[in-house]
């Protein structure tokens, strides 16, 4: 398995971005979930009430969490810069990770690094 | 989706199960992995340090971080009671994430609902 948690695959094709501006709310906490986002370009922080948890550059994958066990968002995401977002539907990725055993597997290695982070700053 | 986040497929056949008596060390901390777990049967406490993590009983799975990113093992895994365990190698993991999509989504599953509680303990 390569380290490599990038998702380049969805954002490299001419797929239609949705521009946010900087500072603009991509979704918050406690929101109902429909989709996550792949960025394309520019900066994302991903923050709980006033905590910032990471902040993600383009090709990171966010707010897959919320598709995967169907709750509210468990954070709030806003745009650092002005960014450009491929939105990936709940259909769209149950068909990712049902065809492509790989897309599945990096999304595993982000949630598990996600783990990893937030044990070592509270361990 | 359904919110069944159980293994219970990997354990309900004539499996080889390996026993470990109550006490007894599953793995540590910083150990290399080369499999996860699905609990058969009995009790195990998954901690950091002296931090209790979680605890876990009849198919639940656990150990599956370190399979995913290859990295040592993240957290100490202590029978609490006198437990069978079913193990899943690496190759047999990939093998169940490529033939099984639902397979892929409860391990996605099981990471994000940990995220979830990791943030509420420490929000």
């Amino acid at each position: 398995m390569k380290d490599d948690a990038s998702f380049s695959v969805l954002t490299g094709n001419n797929i239609d971005a949705r521009p946010v501006k900087a500072g603009g709310v991509i979704f918050r906490e406690g929101d109902e979930a429909h989709e996550l986002f792949v960025i394309k370009s520019g900066e994302v922080r991903i923050q709980i009430g006033n905590r910032t948890i990471t902040e993600l550059t383009a090709d990171c994958v966010f707010g897959e969490m919320a598709l995967i066990d169907n709750e509210p968002r468990s954070a709030t995401a806003i745009a650092i810069t002005d960014v450009e977002l491929v939105a990936v539907s709940e259909k769209q990725f149950l068909f990712l990770v049902s065809q492509t055993p790989y897309f599945a597997l990096k999304v595993m290695r982000v949630l598990a690094q996600r783990l990893r982070a937030t044990n070592k700053t509270f361990g």
